[in-house]
């Protein structure tokens, strides 16, 4: 019993269209007329399989075939929304996935004790709209809607109005409920499958993330008639917290990562002092007593910052995501399907965060980790070979069939 | 004989309202809407006071008032352009005082032997096109028409084609031709002679100024899963530019200085590692051979930044204006009228780059500086007492009825 590989490739192709960019990646923001184009055919498609289709207060997506009793069901799902000039595989390949799974079970006229269910969860980037994986924060209890809602981009838009505008504002509630299992399928993201020539990785848990947000308040002045001895320069500031952050990881050691990944100047040209300059933080390790030890050096660093530039820093923790182990019962079945399909395997954690990670705050979940060439993602670069993307949905299409009975 | 210090100040408010940011300040940045809106009231106010207005190729508009004898004209001006964010004086006030110099040789009956005129240069401040004074520059053959004519914003609008848009795309030849003299009032965007107690600036020259663009190649990848061992970090060796750029003030001594003031990131989201930094790198000098000595030290800054992060730097000095000594005729003309009002003054350098300094390569220059609160500029905080304005205007009329004769 096996995924239909070409069909897959062909929904690959066609989903990859919208949002593409001119050198074969993707930018498909969250709630962009380009997100509500991918959603409306993902929807035509999901109708198509004969799914009941519906959508939440948060616009997370449901599909649903019928198993044979009331029973809760396996859920399989991931995003669609993208970072900007990402790749075609972050989210789109684990909701393509469980659809061709789903898509599978009809081709065998496989009839499951558990209904089997497929969503596509809101905002998992969290590059228009932060947090991050907010759907399934939501949905999962651990953010509240109305902050959901208030979420504004760049440009001041609000998640909530956003929603609406692009036609995705569902009536359900967006609230825990029983589930047999998650189980998501995505795109490793890191090195270490593809330098150890393995095509699936069964993940065991998420590492803790712990996002910041840096703002230094210093002298919007004129570049060239004002002395350096008056000068309180918001952007001196920040290159020291960039410098820091990076100086933190090699201090903490192990499998640590610091990354400050955005940084916004006003006024931004070249002959005014910034006067203000806000950056973020991203901190990860396996570990969250060793994540606890970090964030000190970062108060420590935004402080001393700001004292020898003689100005304003301000310093806020906004959002923690602890450790998160899966399920050891859906890990095995993930595991199970490997060995079955006689894939090379290895039991890993994941260092970036998944919608699977407010899940399993909700219910047993698991993940399968397909390669990444380079370990390059968030980027054009971004590829699977169809090999590994085939091995990886039919160990997603064996786990859901063995959880859903 | 003296200006009208409440006329002058009724201006002051209703341009000011122009481009008005809820904090008091001012963003009219160039050739946008708000741009066009305040030289369609300067041109008003023109035509009001007898000018024969005229626009040439760059859209720099000229106003003027005939005198008795076919002499070349005593230009006075600056621009209607402000940075974003920026004060209501920077630019504007130079303009209105001209134009208020003008209203008051009519009030008195002055008939003057040179013809006296005013100008409002385009794109002064370099904040939406680079690089700055691109009106003047063209004018005083520095930059090529067709060169300004393709400089783009940061949404990839043409100069020229935004020239059109506005309506003030003229058909006067943008060249050289002869003039008496060029003045210019300013204020003077730094703390000498609000240090000093002094009302009254004559300018003899402007400093020399380096522009730079500086831009580093990375790997983009994602803040989670990549490990520190394989990033290659554009903005970390950003980082390192922009705290060596400070350094090498500090190294320099003296008058010198330097900013980082624009930097951009891609894709400039929290959970990406960024894969492109583009940066400004603005170095001044009162001396060319010290601003010599100091590029080279940013050459070896950007190299060992990009080795030492394993990414491909690049660097491009793309504008330099040297330092610019003004007309010992003109200096003395605006020290005569000072004197002769009783204002304390004293001599001294622009840090800033202004129109005189490309209008000094083509007539007889000068300049008058009024003082600048806390020596601000480029911010909302922008501020210049009225009582300094207004002696400010009866220099720079006074110069000027004794320069046309």
């Amino acid at each position: 019993m096996r995924i239909n590989r070409k069909r897959l490739e062909e929904s690959m192709e066609r989903l990859g269209r919208i949002g593409e960019t001119p050198k074969g990646g993707l930018t498909r923001l969250a709630l962009t007329d380009e997100d509500r184009r991918g959603r409306d055919l993902l929807v035509s498609w999901m109708r198509e399989a004969g799914l009941a289709v519906t959508v939440d207060q948060m616009g997370n997506i449901f599909g649903r075939r019928a198993g044979s009793e009331a029973l809760p069901p396996v859920m399989m799902g991931s995003h669609a929304d993208s970072v900007p000039t990402g790749g075609k595989y972050d989210g789109q390949l684990g909701v393509l996935c469980a659809l061709e799974a789903i898509r599978s079970l009809d081709d065998h006229g496989v009839r499951t004790r558990h209904p089997v269910a497929m969503a596509i969860f809101t905002n998992e980037e969290g590059a228009r709209f932060q947090p991050a994986m907010i759907g399934s924060g939501v949905m999962a209890g651990k953010i509240a809607l109305e902050d959901a809602y208030n979420a504004r981009d760049r440009d001041g838009l609000r998640l909530g109005d956003e929603l609406e505008r692009i036609g995705y504002l569902g009536a359900e509630p967006c609230i825990p409920r029983p589930f047999r299992a998650y189980l998501e399928l995505h795109i490793e993201q890191g090195p270490i499958l593809e330098e150890e020539q393995l095509p699936i990785g069964i993940v065991e848990g998420i590492v803790a993330i712990s996002w910041s947000r840096v703002t230094f308040n210093g002298v919007q002045d004129h570049a060239g008639p004002t002395p350096m001895r008056i000068r309180h320069d918001a952007l001196v500031a920040a290159a020291e917290v960039v410098r820091g952050v990076r100086e933190i990881a090699t201090r903490m050691g192990g499998e640590f990562v610091s990354t400050v990944g955005r940084l916004d100047l006003t006024p931004n040209i070249p002959n005014a002092i910034p006067g203000r300059v806000a950056l973020s933080v991203d901190l990860r390790d396996p570990d969250d007593a060793r994540l606890d030890r970090a964030l000190p050096l970062l108060d420590a660093l935004v402080r001393e910052a700001a004292e020898r530039e003689g100005l304003r820093g301000e310093l806020e923790h906004y959002w923690r995501v602890p450790r998160t182990p899966f399920d050891p019962g859906v890990v095995g079945a993930v595991e199970a399907a490997a060995t079955s399909l006689g894939c090379g395997h290895r039991r890993m954690l994941s260092g970036a965060g998944h919608d699977a990670q407010y899940m399993a705050a909700i219910c047993p979940t698991g993940m399968v980790f397909v390669p990444s060439r380079a370990g390059r993602s968030h980027c054009e670069e971004e590829f699977t070979a169809m090999d590994d993307v085939e091995h990886g949905a039919n160990v997603l299409f064996l786990a859901c069939a063995s959880l859903a009975g």
